[in-house]
């Protein structure tokens, strides 16, 4: 009997986590915590609360706001919640892999909420399956809730300490069970998750700062890698799963490059703090001759502050964005390859024509959304472009959590920066340094991952060919 | 850690299944096929497909045309379809339990449509749990799919064979396989399965005959008690599961009395068939002095015509029929409580006026709706109410798919059929006679499962409690 | 500059109409009773309410149940309510004619509901638009509001009696205006409308007493052709808006035939009773050595009664009805055409198998409705059909508000009743007579329209072109 | 009879236009036309189109991707369409009051798109209704089309531009005719309208250029005021329908200190360089000594630019912007007041904390929005809050076209500038000057409106009361 090629790896996206304890509004302070971190995951969003008897669930593809209304909050009862947001990864919508995922076991029901990617799912979900598991989606977090419940584990001290020194990857998770959340955080600390303080003392926990400014709840500490942090009745209490030894910093640089909200402190540091110095170092390693600077909207206004400010160049705006534009409209008729990104974006026609612009970029990707860009404002006149990435190009594939595009359509493996610079048809080009990157943040560079740049990998990744896995 | 009380025997309804293999309009034929049956199952459809290498599903709450359309029947790509409708159980509503039931395990991909009610599943359900096993739906179905896919029948010779003979209660199965369908009947065959042939030769599998006749099949004969039935490339092969002592048919007597469509055949006699030859008998043992006989729509329109031709009583028309009316309608202010049966019946006043009438009802259960009906008909100016129903009074639970309320809210187990009959507000009140009702089915009188009106349970059911469990 | 044909004469549909005045919860009572209208109209439904200062409308295409909720009846505040519903002509559907038709003039909100159609309306627009009106819809009925509001009639002593004699058609119509509703039948009384009193002495006013018996009103009179019944503040008066000399029933004779509930009286007498009689009337017409007789549902059921009757043949079942069976699915193959009749009615095999039938049918249009159902019981085995219809041939269009097809397209014109046996496929085939069938109504034979049977039209209509007006 | 107070005068809102004429993509280029013009409206969206024959017509509450889909933009045939956007303001949503508004009248079909807002409707309205015109729709719209279609208009050699001549107040139109569009602008040029040229010589017509970007339009020149302009077969044409003398230009200022998006042009000048110009200017009129300068995202972007070019404080970023924050979300419980704003802003407190600020807004209408945030701010550890406002405050209602709210609930008209920065808790306050925003305008003083900031309105308005008016 054929057998479909089925691996957990496909699921490589951002997650943003929300969990809360001890509150009678829990379902809407985990609505606030997760709406907050929306820009971790459009794609699909859900909460499961706890009324310390019954765990009740719900998910669904959409925004928070499509998702969630008054009534489904009102009707999550409990005094605990965790909550999750998932990123689109194009083709991949699927209701039932929606967290967080909830199932019964031997010991009662438990939900959990994944914000990462297992490098050793498919192992593990070879030995279980071997061992009689069904599966019923195609995600790693399924192989979590599987070994949890697998007597092997269950019946150790430490069931849940148990099982995550056997997964191998990125994962912050909570969990909920009816009596109490677990928060835990591998031992890298590739993703991050923080603990925050309401006024009343009570405990939340979160992937980024700006969900504790959305519920008014003050920053305490970081989950740190390896630790497990748990939220009762009894308050708050930590372990270790793994020996002080094991624990191996790997942060995620890219979080700072671009993904975390500017307004958040990941990794002990400002977010919109690392990417102005970022701007800032670009500025030194490669000045411009121009006009004045202008951002990509929205994620490099950060850095264009930072490189304006140590250049001298003014800072200008040369494009507006819509705000409007959802999901990709699909026209009757074959249009103009570049009408996504005018759908997007307008270029100040008035603010750009005839001048020389240093354009900041946080990262080029595949290059063709950049491309467009470009080309729109030379077409509004714009005299130079000359284009300042804050960021070293991108290489490499991640395993542990951002779904980059093959290698294969990344714009810079194949290429050399010059020819770079042609396909994307501007006058100069330059990419912050790896050593200029890793300047900007506050821990020592061993301290981050920044495999996608270099190729370094903190952990072993046995099975590439996952990158190819079919999706079911 | 407080436990919630977990129990698959919540799940007691009607279904509906169809399965067709070696068709390139597969999905389109079980659509037809699920739709001719939607009678079994108002509340969720669902159709899996296979094109012979993966499997493809799509189920969900509502109507079987409302949850398809011509564009998610085409995305249905496949030669093998398994589909399944589901009824509506007041306030069970989930969309998680909706079937067929689809998962990945070692032996890959598979999916299964269930008609019946396991009265081991909790068992199962606690052995395969206590091994580590986690359930996702708190469906009896689940169950099944874990059995398959443990080691101890993987392994065997026969896997399927192996775990049926493992389940104990009513199952009708359908089995999609990417290579194969597989039609499992329990050995009492309690619920209806049979197969047809298509023109084309191609084999087709329907819990009702009516399902046939929608797609032009001929009908073949029924899946046999303890026969599992394959269908594949190289056509239909058959195996028995146990051995033929233990073959004990118990076909559902309440199939012939209510559920099935008066145009099926099931356990080799139409259905029409039947309640004609009940509404006879029951005129033989209850005859009434009226002007002349009117069925209570749809369901004893059977039962009425024979009544009429054995007493010689002309039969009439007392009610019309909304066929407008779905799901009840909450009105803002409470209105009186009769509303909801005239929102589904109105009485023909003039032909009901000043008459004595003989009002054949096929069942009565809760007897609040009948209350309602009659007193309708009293309102319109009935001088008499015979009422007479054609199968004898319902008494006790069904553990075997059909969802009666709790003993405690059937009208008859705690009154007398005086009592009754005064609580009904009817002028006289007989109910058919358990040897009449038998008498009308054409295999012998043991071959049939009684429970309901006699409280012989084919098989031993040990876990009562289980009727009081709560749904997660 | 090229016009558009322009004509109201396509909106040739039948419409339920219900109105209450004095009742706090008008806005329900409106609704319960266009639901139990639902029969005479299932494209769109609409309610307006009055608060005596302001009127609030909402309608929608779709089912009554599907167009209002209980928030929606909630927000239509007011004591008093008209609801109309409205049938459904393929490829018309548009919001935008949605009733009832609400507008502003000079002399305040005024809003309308109306049954039936107008022959002259056409002329009416034009006169109307050469004064410069607009018009926002393809209804007729936008022509009555704006002749309403036009100064000619505003400034007369009874405006609204003015306007309803320069209309000419089939007008049954309740206007409600913030003191008042107005319930006004054309002087013909083509189409029904009957008056109702609720147990607190409030009046209502519905096309079909069914509606009555909905909201436990009790039948007090027909509104009279020719006459305007106001209900306000003051209760009920009446007035006729044309001389006694120039009222001419001409009753709908298809109402009775097929239209009407069964449980309905109108043009004074019950629709069932009509119906039992045709039957009677038909079985002594056109007998048949046949095994028993079974009707077409659901409509003929009643005829049927009355065949049986008098035949002393007995009455049996040969089809069962899907009650699931809603707007016409769209398979993505193309599959055969008798699909359609197939997914509606299921043949009893069992039951008309080898035997001699005589089906009896209301009425037949195009004959392929009819042809596929006969075809289906040859299919299951009938040995004889013999097809016996309770009206006469469809020979002629209807011009007061039943949307026949093109008479090119009806069966009966063309064909000698031979030929339509022979297309039809029936053993035999006959057709009640002309006399036959008015020998079954209550009042005088004058006193009905007949039209679309014989081709006497009880209005002269100057236009028929207009049948073939494209629809804007 | 009383009647309900009738005003067509609350429908003030900012609306945006875009007409095509002689493509076989009209829908879609109108489609592109309105979205990129979704800023000025989000709460309606629809088209209309002309095959030279039939107009056809969609429009519905919502953004104009929900509105519009390819199935729908397929289904509006033919060569020219005209598109429209509407302003939400609150409680005003009316699906029946979408436009473009269609009608048809004894000239044929016709449509129009309305952005402005007319003094003299309500007087048009009382003659129209007293001579028997009704209207549907409480837009002051649907009195443009009454006077087009009146014999006095429509048989004199222009009725447009006699009809155009009738009217006083702010009209940019778009007419559709099944043969032409016809775009005219009110004398006095308060809403702005141009004209593009597309690659292929076929003429557009857009409220601001950005739609022209959108389409690939070349900008050709401004709509004049008095003008209309003739879209046809034959190309374009002009004339004038006021004379020259009556020509008085009153642009709308705030379309530059807020409404127009930054890429536009409107009245010769581009938005983005007015708002920096001001920005200039605030810096001269009201230095502050600060740390830098912040903008309140993101109309307020382009001036903060100006006031840090000017005053050589570097510009940073305080505020990370929501982009999914959609309708506003009701919390089950109430929540503190400020979670609407952070629900749309989040503050980068790193960036802030201990920080004396210059923060820039483009205008403080009600005050509380602006309170919200500098309270942010402050909470957030800005050391000091020197807000500056890029426009006078606002003291009085506007006519033409938007909708502020009753001067009642504005900030400004009852408050000093002291009382003003005691309410919103900022450390100083300073508003720009009239004279110092009209010197950023690049005609001359005279030709703007500034009646919102100085009382001047250029047209009298004699029925102030029509503000307090009521919906129906």
């Amino acid at each position: 009997m054929a057998r479909p090629q089925i691996s957990d790896s496909r699921i490589r996206e951002y997650c943003g986590l929300f969990g809360v304890f001890g509150r009678s509004d829990a379902s809407e302070l985990a609505f606030l915590g997760i709406y907050a971190q929306q820009h971790r995951g459009q794609e699909a969003a859900g909460i499961c609360t706890s009324d310390s008897r019954i765990l009740r669930r719900h998910a669904k593809l959409g925004l928070t706001t499509q998702v969630f209304d008054g009534d489904v909050l009102n009707s999550l009862k409990g005094h605990a919640a965790i909550g999750h947001v998932r990123y689109s990864t194009t083709g991949s919508c699927n209701e039932i892999n929606s967290q967080p995922l909830m199932v019964t076991s031997a010991h009662g029901q438990m939900a959990v909420a994944h914000n990462g990617n297992l490098v050793n799912a498919a192992e593990h979900r070879n030995a279980l399956e071997a061992r009689g598991a069904i599966f019923q989606t195609s995600s790693d977090t399924e192989v979590i809730l599987h070994l949890l419940a697998s007597p092997e584990h269950a019946n150790t001290s430490d069931p849940l300490g148990a099982v995550m020194r056997e997964l191998s990857g990125a994962f912050s998770l909570l969990f909920i069970f009816p009596d109490r959340i677990e928060a835990v955080r591998d031992r890298h600390g590739l993703r991050p998750l923080c603990i925050g303080k309401l006024a009343d003392g009570k405990f939340v926990i979160a992937s980024e700062t700006c969900a504790l400014d959305m519920v008014d709840a003050e920053y305490v500490r970081d989950v740190a890698p390896g630790e497990i942090v748990t939220l009762s009745e009894t308050g708050m209490s930590t372990r270790m799963f793994v020996d002080a030894s094991e624990v191996k910093p790997a942060h995620c640089i890219f979080e700072h490059v671009y993904f975390a909200d500017p307004s958040s402190n990941v990794f002990g540091q400002n977010a919109h703090a690392f990417r102005v110095a970022s701007g800032r170092q670009l500025a030194r390693e490669a000045p411009a001759n121009a006009d004045f600077v202008i951002p990509v909207p929205n994620c490099a206004r950060c850095a264009a502050i930072g490189y304006s400010e140590e250049s001298g160049l003014p800072r200008g705006r040369g494009f507006t964005t819509s705000h409007y534009a959802g999901r990709s409209f699909i026209m009757p008729t074959q249009r103009e390859r570049d009408l996504a990104v005018r759908m997007k974006l307008n270029v100040i026609r008035e603010a750009v024509q005839g001048k020389r612009l240093v354009v900041v970029e946080d990262s080029v990707v595949r290059g063709t959304t950049t491309r467009g860009k470009m080309g729109a404002l030379r077409k509004a006149g714009a005299k130079e472009i000359h284009l300042r990435v804050a960021s070293p190009p991108i290489m490499h594939p991640c395993y542990f959590g951002i779904d980059f595009p093959d290698p294969s359509k990344l714009v810079a493996p194949t290429r050399t920066i010059e020819e770079i610079r042609d396909y994307l048809e501007v006058d100069s080009l330059a990419y912050l340094s790896h050593e200029g990157m890793l300047a900007c943040a506050k821990q020592h560079a061993d301290n981050y991952c920044t495999a996608c740049f270099s190729g370094n990998y903190p952990i072993q990744v046995t099975t590439p060919q996952d990158k190819l896995a079919l999706e079911r």
